[in-house]
């Protein structure tokens, strides 16, 4: 389990120490991750209204016993209190903050829709309470880019099983098998390994799909001299993990390899650019300047990196500044992936990625699996 | 392939009319399913810009070179503009209105967060642009919850397939495997059976975890006299299937078997109880009777059944008449599971869901498998 009680606690006085700042009474908390990362129950849907002494977690029926059993345990949510929500979400919101008697709700702005927050405002209205509805960006996000102890040991235990699963995803490449039977071997070893289920979709990328950076895996055959890009990760008590290896099906030829060398020397150079204090758009540009001067700039399309943590994409975004993704300094606790690649239509395309975690003096790779171009 | 041209094409005239009754230029679609279900493109990220004569496809580099591939084949877009997107999806969406010079542009109430909206709103103001933005419910989901031949050809084959799967299930039920074991043998099934990914996280629930209705599987080993409720499901070409069954290890007694037969009976009076007019509310009521009539009307906490199509829940849901779900009529083209279920603390739970299609004189079973309690 990721946090136990005392976890859990901490994590409540961070927000609520944020929430106080905002001079906000109340966050109503509706994405299921940031509703697990506080209270440990993990639903697909689910209401946190986050008060001052008070967690009141809004349950239908499916996970009432649930709860309960998880209330029994060292893992158990502290001043929980659970609504049972006896049909809509929404109606049941509003009924929990006017039966606690709160006249001004904080809520996720990146979450809520629309429709939603148009739902909620006239059902107040229409019960003449007086509730202002205040959005708020990135609250619960900003404790869960820094992982706590607990979620240390978890993303480090997710990063170190995959070792295993490398090896049977090497096993399982040669001339002829298919994408989907290569992805079955991967996926049936993350089971294997204990992950409870894949972090993603399995990429199983050869030949002219490496060059498609998110395609998955299909019924095309591994053909001889291909790059064959292999990227999957599995998710341990909810946390996930994420790791990339680009092989070969024999012989590449000398301009694949190239490719491959320059990814791999972009990686490295990411890699040691990380230390607390460093910004997220420092640590990208470390790998893209490697391989601008190896003329694969434009090759080379997406961020490198992303955080790791419940969600398999997360704070922080390691990519060029951009209006949407602010550069951020790097914390210690900071979890995320490594990953540059460049995508050569005709040729192929190559990504090797890891997971790292930021140390008070630099970092710690939590993946381990052999980077140099391995033929099979 | 899910839709050739032609198909797409009527996609489009039918959300064009939908639109031009609304008075609205434009529509800006947001979510990945509904610009899959419009354009063949699947991305995990994209934005839509319909208007009366062109599909503004925007898409990052990551799909750039995957949508000019599908442009190529016979499920090509009709009248699709590709407009790459250098960094910010929502910069480019401000940009891409304002070049083809839209001033009226509807979007997805139910999907574009209030942060985004406010963000799209101060963008087009910071630009001098007067550009009116209105939030509409459902437009494209409309259209998605009855499903054209090319939809209801993939359903039925996904359904069918399931077939397979089942019988691996049955066959790796046995006291001392674990659950994690059990779904592991499904997920295997799932892949061989040419699904390209589980429809969600498989659930294998035995004893006690069977009373929890979305437990999903554990290292808990299988003991004698207990139910296992199996649920699981796979996607071909995009879109969902999903089936449950409950099977006992050994004999479970008297009201085990009690409850079973209630279930099964409720699920019956709901199949049959399917045909184009009838409203939804009334399917989940001739399920929930039988289950009242068998004193087990507590024990169904959830609807009766959900839409399947390119996500494993969509329209129409089959729930008891609720204010955020208004009942809706049958139609010939809807698909969607029945799966009453009941959940006994104690004793365990019971869930039996198939798949239905619509027909113009009543129903099509899309699943096949006993519906019998078998014992392992």
């Amino acid at each position: 389990m990721a946090g136990s009680s005392a976890t859990l606690g901490q994590r409540h006085a961070q927000l609520r120490a944020a929430l106080r700042q905002r001079g906000a009474a109340a966050l109503l908390v509706s994405t299921p991750n940031n509703i697990r990362y506080l209270t440990n129950h993990a639903g697909s849907s689910g209401a946190l209204v986050v008060t001052a002494d008070t967690m009141h977690l809004l349950v239908d029926f499916r996970y009432e016993e649930a709860v309960r059993q998880l209330q029994e345990t060292a893992a158990a949510c502290p001043s929980l209190q659970m609504w049972p929500v006896p049909a809509s979400y929404d109606e049941a919101v509003v009924a929990c903050v006017l039966e606690v008697g709160l006249n001004d709700v904080a809520f996720e702005g990146q979450h809520v829709s629309v429709a939603r927050f148009d739902w909620l405002r006239r059902a107040f209205e229409a019960r003449g309470a007086t509730v202002a509805l205040s959005p708020t960006q990135g609250l619960v996000e900003a404790g869960r880019a820094i992982k706590d102890a607990a979620e240390v040991a978890l993303l480090r235990e997710a990063g170190r099983r995959l070792g295993g699963v490398v090896e049977a995803a090497f096993g399982a490449i040669a001339a002829g098998r298919t994408e989907r039977e290569v992805a079955g071997t991967i996926e049936a070893a993350l089971r294997a390994a204990g992950y409870e289920r894949t972090a993603f979709d399995t990429i199983v990328a050869s030949g002219p799909h490496s060059a498609l950076p998110h395609h998955r895996a299909g019924g095309r055959q591994l053909g001889r001299g291909e790059l064959v890009v292999l990227d999957f990760g599995g998710v341990l008590d909810g946390y996930c993990c994420d790791l990339t290896r680009t092989v070969a099906v024999g012989d590449p030829g000398p301009e694949r390899r190239r490719i491959h060398d320059a990814v791999r020397e972009a990686q490295q150079a990411a890699i040691e650019a990380i230390r607390p204090g460093i910004m997220t758009s420092a640590v990208d540009a470390a790998a893209r300047d490697v391989l601008v001067r190896h003329d694969l700039g434009e090759a080379f399309g997406h961020g490198t990196g992303h955080g790791l943590g419940l969600d398999v994409h997360e704070e922080p975004r390691l990519t060029r500044p951009r209006a949407d993704v602010p550069p951020v300094p790097l914390e210690p606790g900071m979890v995320f992936t490594i990953e540059p690649g460049a995508y050569v239509p005709g040729l192929g395309g190559v990504r090797i990625e890891d997971d790292i975690l930021v140390t008070d003096t630099g970092y710690e790779v939590l993946t381990s699996a052999p980077r140099e171009l391995l033929t099979f």
